[in-house]
């Protein structure tokens, strides 16, 4: 039996460039989508090309946090509201414990739940250049040690309770925040529609609806409208080095689709949940350095900055894959005739 | 400016062996698991050290099919009633339709929602060593032809509806299937509990409870219950040429612990949609082929016995995963010092 | 301390009449509903003023079954899935020993879940015109001793494994069916939009997307697209002898707004799990015999009709409700005043 | 063609007294339920036997708030988020704002989405004894009149985004808060569990375990994990005159039951969502005047506290009916013939 190689080779290529506006990024950027799906390619490349002849997608950062859910059981519901009670008090002192343990990150807020006796203690911090798994899950850690020691009368169940929730399918996520959440935005005037992208923007906006908001909500899908998210973020993940594991969550996403005045078509995509990092595992390799230069996002920039780009170039290239397959998708026949095409070309 | 790599090197180890028992894989096999978060092979192998000393991992696969729902609309709700009405009388029709697009797949179902006049149609195939997807979506273009001929009333909307669905969160893909589905058990006595992961069945037991099936639910999780079924299935994915988008749609499983009689732990873990294959799209790369060959995946047999051979491995890989992280987790600080030691060893 | 009374005394009106058309129901139809909150009865029937203005409601009933899900134990999932295909291939035994359990029901279907070694099976009846609990119950209960019979090995758990699913939140209900189901559409003209309702059939199609589509689904909704048909499925099913604590499922059904050809809107309500009988508990009150031979509904008809009456009268009461508010909360301050002028009215 | 009487008179009775302990509620309550479903009655009783002979339903009450969600909408996503931060500088403005609109309401808290360019604002406020769905949104429409005055760019789509959410599926209400949230917590040694209900500790842990947690999750269920919290909710509303369509997000709540050192059975109910009031519409009512008064929900009192504790006695009144309906489960065929004497029996 042969030693397998020591490593998993995804063919990788640059897109774009896609074009940016906004306070974050604001010029064009060629991005690397390592992929096993070729059509992802010339799909999210089609999307790029409308981003440049349309003034540029608007990135729009909404938040940043990290999260991990402490688990501790009480004696009865009572006993535990009181601890809960008890740690708003004391907000001050958590802050400390949870700023001690870390340089970069940044103590937000935490969340409480009840249930029974048990309580779930979901911990939020900034965490700078990182997607901040292990500095929150670090910062979890002394904050369980702080409370067994001053709540003798807790018991400790688990550093992570799951309410965090971290790669798994959540509602939490969106409505509290984790990871970067972001906007970004693109106006498609209806010829451009039309020259690029073969269809309307009444047919967008129609398909959107049926397929992407009622179809997913038919399908039993929780906080999710979109048709492909989760391919687009794979890719990127994989080319810079990200832990690819949170597109779990990162698929949660909304497109939405609007005919805005003059005929133009509006389309966004909304992600609560982008995890990447410039910094921590995985950002040494060599190709993901290079891919992080190329992004831009290794620059000296205050704690944080190189992220939000990398963030909001993600969300950008996320609105140019999912756009470019709706508008496919309006056109009965065309995605079949793409896959059918490359798969003649065979391995280009 | 560089032109980047043309592939992104995920580092890729070798676990194992894990021994699996049962009708679909009898014996010891090592396992490839491609990740940038190096805690897992360490844990991963942990779990496979349990099943050599426990008797094997008992891998069941209790269905496979591969799906793709088209969507068409209708005057109203009792148009688009009729028409599925007639579509079942017109079964053998129907079935005439889908196998004259494929080789390999068999036409397994179809299923409905009507939502106002819209009328979704749910394509169901057995899709042999593929994951499918191709498959069914060519399936459902040939079918969409042939309905738009043979309704002409009907109006094309779009080839998917997302009542598929495909690689975003859902419930409708554990109720009707899609994938292969697995359920991966294994009996641990509790002398060994103690030894090989340094707890105790009852611990487990209640970890799983209050983390994995409450937990998961207070975070408005849907079908899921588990600590981190999408970090081995990623590693798993990558490895063997999959899509590994389709770990959105994995990630929705479901551990189950219980304590047998005479003690023991009672470990299953329950993955209502493994989609992988051994044949199509990124099958041919050099480090796939040499996986696949390694975990036995690329005999001549029957038509699907080598994708099941491959769906069963991967059940028994992610039972591995999590049974070690759930044992570590009802350890107060195991968890974080794992992750310390690793980081100082570095890039090991 | 006095006795109390031993009723609770609901305030009920008639409404409408309520215009329908189609092969159910057609005519007009008077409808009672008993509510606290006063606001509904004007409401309402601002709805059935449209539907009598614009050529009636047309209700389409899709499917009609009643579901209990008994819960079994194996020794192993291998052991559970020779079971369920064991019972595939004995399915008419099965459905045997459901039919000695019953005069009217009819069985339909089976459907399995296995999670670890647990086999759900979900039996599906038709039930005549009865709701169906009870007689789905019994034949469930006829089923498990006949169960436990043949297949010794299987340990019982339970009467009722929550798959079926009764008076919770789910998925599986509108996936596989659970209560009649039923479509109600409307399509009512610009100016008659503008002359009833006080709003432009845009202004309503912009609404659902926003509020019913995409509000819900930010507020982690499963299947759920609607303003309040709840209130209306409760003042319905009390005024009806119901067990009105299933309006936690008929609460799950989705509204669709468009604008048509001509500028007309399309308007529909798709429920997928109304539950209500015409014969069963309740249905001797004095109050509710009244009310079912108003509504036409307790006729001699072949088994069923008088209930598929029921059902289509329900849904149709549900878009006039929904129409609307939603047309009110296109107008700001319009709900306001209106609560605000029936409270300064007072008990009226 | 008779005119329907102007109620619907659903029969009552008297359960109990349940005995509770603890701040909120210390001591025995006769409970009226007023219901269709006659088991009910002996069956919530046979609870209410259990919480006397075991010390009593200690019930704390976490926390308590409405909401009403606010839908605008701004010229793109960034300035949806210098509104909403706007907002959170402003917060005495707002504040004020809220105040001014009400005499027993006390501002909460405010929380935001923004999707695309959409912003839903969910106002949250303590409401005194009434439910308070009145309150908060007349306290709604006065900030969208002020919302539409200081930032002119804004345009006004709804008073209502469905993030409230009312009477609809979610997960926001359990995350963030909606109406009143309780823990009811009982203790049952093993003779008691044995003489009282028939069953033992082990087996109502099991049950809860494999019906509430993993059926209800097989199911597609959210936040959800009980037998029939939606039947109990229905009778006591029906009973104390509140609006019982909220029995929608009542049902979202989860049991819990372990055993605990000794061998006692540890059961308790969560609800997050208890909504119910002691004044505001439908209290007025003679035999709802009667039946608070009997709870000892009409005294004078401190705001607040009559509703708070009309909460409390729900939540333990749940708990009775859950215990009992689980605990005949547990046994093969003790449902069936429960229901069968109920029926032979008539009209008692």
């Amino acid at each position: 039996m042969t030693e397998p190689r020591s490593q998993a080779e995804i063919p990788m290529k640059l897109i774009g460039p896609i074009k940016l506006t906004g306070p974050v990024v604001d010029g064009e950027v060629r991005v690397p989508l390592a992929t096993l799906e070729r059509p992802l390619w010339p799909s999210t490349n089609r999307g790029a090309k409308v981003s440049r002849a349309c003034g540029g997608i608007r990135v729009t950062i909404l938040d940043e946090r990290m999260a991990r859910s402490l688990l501790f059981e009480a004696a009865d519901a009572g006993e535990a509201l009181r601890v809960r009670e008890s740690l708003d008090r004391r907000r001050d002192e958590v802050t400390a414990v949870v700023q001690a343990s870390t340089r970069f990150g940044k103590f937000r807020d935490m969340h409480y739940q009840i249930l029974g006796r048990m309580l779930f203690i979901r911990l939020e911090m900034q965490t700078g250049d990182a997607a901040g798994h292990n500095m929150v899950t670090l910062a979890a850690d002394r904050l369980a040690t702080w409370l067994s020691r001053e709540y003798p009368a807790l018991a400790y169940v688990s550093i992570s309770g799951n309410y965090c929730t971290d790669k798994k399918v959540s509602a939490v996520n969106g409505i509290l925040g984790r990871g970067r959440s972001a906007v970004a935005e693109l106006t498609i005037p209806a010829d451009g529609c039309a020259a690029l992208l073969k269809t309307t923007p009444a047919r967008v906006v129609d398909l959107n609806i049926k397929k992407n908001l009622i179809g997913t909500m038919l399908a039993g899908g929780v906080r999710t409208a979109n048709a492909h998210y989760a391919n687009i973020l794979l890719g990127f993940y994989l080319a810079t080095g990200q832990d690819a594991a949170n597109i779990v969550e990162g698929s949660q996403g909304i497109t939405f689709a609007e005919v805005r005045d003059g005929g133009a078509l509006g389309f966004s995509v909304t992600l609560p949940s982008i995890i990447v990092g410039t910094v921590g595992s995985g950002k040494g390799l060599p190709y993901v350095r290079e891919n992080l230069e190329l992004l831009g996002c290794s620059a000296e920039r205050p704690a944080g900055e190189n992220a939000r780009r990398l963030a909001a170039i993600c969300a950008a290239t996320v609105l140019c894959g999912e756009l470019s397959l709706l508008a496919a998708q309006t056109n009965p026949g065309e995605l079949m005739r793409a896959h059918e095409t490359l798969e003649r070309r065979g391995n280009d």
